[in-house]
């Protein structure tokens, strides 16, 4: 053998606690706010989450032990590996030297059940019987749906019309763990009704599935509700990522110049960059990168503000950067990072510095997906291929700098389930999608009459 | 943590040599014969594959090296992890163990690139630019288009033309990793054109695309042919399987009393059970079960006779249990198991008595696929549905007779790309198809007049 291209580590190597970054911000983040324009408390959002979720959200103990029945779930396919990408290395012929956590080994086949496996549990020990929750091209749904199942509750997921309708086996994946997963808007709830009454053709969006989601969890018995980005237990949860690479790259003596993840709610990218911000906080010198779609540019172009998590405002007013409420996101096939706003943590750390952003259109996206494809094995899921697509660029760079960096990124999950996407970019169907100056101040204004962070 | 479920591998107790059964067995197996009933030497076989592989095809030495460069890229996906199925054990309230090696972890999804890389590698390696083969749903297809892209040499896949149309996802995947794939039958070769005027609305069938793979490889320049299973090099490729389940087991002091894998041409079968069989030769008392499906009865209902690998006959005798080549399977959704003969080695070990084996409705199987995803999280392929339903019978009499038996299961792929089919098993349109005894008659009667191996 030539050299090791797979960190493995045990499971008595595994992490027991999750790192919550909150313990370390210079600043503390702006709390959440009731539609008062005052902050709200954790008895606010009783209604719609677990009390015991709702202590890790508002926690600042820095390290929180990862209970042990979701520990013996979450090792069924962690710690995920990983790897060295040394043939495309050679194929870039760069001097970088790039890793990657390959998140898509889990069954779902993403990052996602991360946080889904310890939602469910909580809820459970809660006394909750039964989670709602909204899903776009339906990762996060699948996700939750496996969870509840191994967790023995029940689970029902409001998944946007037009990926029910066009994405299928998503939906046939939530059937097969045991989840009711109904077309959004429904006739199940009033807000669904409603929309359903004005416009009977919508699409649907994910602004409108949370809002059913959230209503279906607050009238129903023993039912509360369940997000799978955004929120900071759910970034907290994912940090096992970063955990497990810091321990699998301090085996092989590794330092990462660079850490990448794409950005769409923050979970993936929050999850393995967090306990490297920390790292940073605590005066290293590396680079810490943000990935989102150009057609969504939430961190690179959209300001930092109190904003709504969904189009009826039904969560409270959130301290991050937001496209704004209303913003609808042209059709890229990266269903995960088509949303407006962005986690108030990760929104926070680049606010103060510790992070960069930076936003790239889907077809080069597609180019780096399939020069990975070709080299490494594994297919990128559209989300994953714009973290691939930021490498390519750190490498070439690299090239022609003739500097050795290490690139450490989260490849957050694999594309066989979005395989319709790779075979249009080769038809030469796919196309970027600009967004309009015009269009982004129209969204924006939606924000209008919002109350400002402090200091911004 | 209660208990470890998962044992894992370090790189440098991968193992590095493939086992071949031929150097141990009780008596050597009969000879593939020509078609005028002498025993082909390798010289015949020439036109269709490397000299390196066929003489791994006839060798009896007991252990053959994996090269570097094939172990590089097997490490990417394994060692494949081994689990105790806790849950699954649990749901059933059985005192068996059940321990499952998940070789769904490779980047097609299945056990299928243990051999693809390594022939494509092979054939590299003898100055072959260009391999061809066929495909049914297009697990066989897809890794070896992966296998042939990472190896720098081109592919073309002819795929069965029900599953072409009726699948397209394979096929973007196989277009994803850089081959060609077409619809059999095709116009690009005599065979096909044949066919086409015949029977122009033809389903296709892999007998017609084997005829078509062979006819392209033996025509065209600098070309082979490659056979995902049956053949002898293909079973000691998949032995790894088998060789790092022995390591894990010993790992943790286990020794099973039941070996099970899906039976279709036989590789992932073998992959799991030669080693055991190894055992089983030098005395431990073990059984070894190959499951198959009831609608195609290989090994429970068909002779152990000579006969072709194709339809056109244009492969060599091979001693097999066959149903005979003119067999035309029902429409069951396992595609993989959808094959009328059965690796002449797999039949031998059957005829001497070291094996087993049994045939499984699909209902029956889809039932305990759905227990299965339930409970231990990864969905499994339709084929490998047959070996979870084999593993629940194992269990459940465990139970009924109190006993404390460790079972090993072979889980040779996830069922991501067949999600259809648990859609239809819920919606109750799964049916179970028999196999009258006059439609097997007739199908046996196309190897009247073919010679008979010597002591049947």
């Amino acid at each position: 053998m030539t050299e090791q291209i797979k960190v493995f580590l045990n499971e008595d190597e595994m992490p027991r606690q999750w790192y919550n970054i909150q313990a370390d911000l210079p600043e503390p983040m702006p709390p959440p706010l009731g539609k008062d324009g005052n902050p709200i408390g954790p008895d606010d959002l009783a209604p719609v989450f677990p009390m015991n979720l709702i202590e890790q959200e508002v926690s600042t103990e820095r390290w929180i032990d990862i209970p042990d029945e979701v520990l013996q779930i979450l090792f069924q396919w962690r710690p995920s590996p990983l790897y060295r990408a040394r043939r495309l290395e050679q194929a870039l012929d760069t001097p970088a030297r790039i890793y990657y956590k390959n998140e898509g080994v889990s069954p779902p086949g993403s990052h996602k059940p991360n946080t889904a496996i310890a939602q469910a549990y909580y809820n459970r020990e809660a006394g909750i019987k039964r989670l709602t929750t909204e899903t776009g091209a339906g990762q996060w749904g699948s996700a939750l749906a496996m969870s509840c199942q191994l967790m023995g509750i029940d689970c029902k997921v409001y998944m946007v019309r037009v990926s029910f309708d066009q994405k299928p086996f998503r939906k046939m994946m939530m059937r097969t763990w045991g989840a009711e997963c109904v077309a959004s808007p429904s006739d199940q709830t009033e807000i669904g009704r409603k929309v359903l009454a004005e416009t009977p053709d919508t699409p649907g969006s994910l602004g409108i599935a949370i809002s059913e989601a959230i209503e279906d969890a607050v009238t129903s018995e023993n039912t509360r509700y369940s997000l799978g980005s955004v929120l900071n237990h759910v970034m907290m949860h994912q940090t096992i990522i970063g955990l497990e690479a810091k321990k699998q790259l301090e085996k092989i003596g590794v330092e990462p110049d660079v850490v990448i993840g794409c950005a769409g709610g923050g979970s993936n990218f929050a999850g393995l960059a967090f306990p490297f911000v920390n790292d940073k906080i605590n005066g290293k010198d590396l680079r810490v990168l943000a990935v989102e779609p150009a057609a969504c540019p939430t961190l690179t172009r959209a300001p930092y503000a109190y904003d709504s998590g969904d189009v009826a405002m039904m969560t409270p007013l959130l301290p991050m950067h937001s496209l704004g409420h209303t913003f609808v996101p042209p059709p890229i096939h990266a269903g995960g990072l088509r949303y407006h706003g962005m986690a108030p943590l990760v929104s926070h750390v680049l606010q103060l510095g510790l992070i960069e952003a930076a936003a790239i259109h889907q077809v080069e996206c597609y180019e780096s997906a399939v020069l990975w494809a070709r080299t490494e094995g594994f297919i990128p899921a559209p989300e994953t291929a714009h973290a691939t697509a930021a490498m390519v660029r750190e490498a070439r760079q690299a090239r022609e700098e003739g500097k050795e960096k290490v690139i450490l990124l989260n490849w957050s999950g694999h594309g066989l389930m979005d395989l319709v996407a790779y075979e249009k970019y080769f038809d030469g169907e796919l196309s970027d999608h600009d967004l309009p100056e015009e269009v982004l101040a129209r969204s924006l204004a939606s924000m209008d009459g919002l109350p400002v962070p402090a200091g911004v």
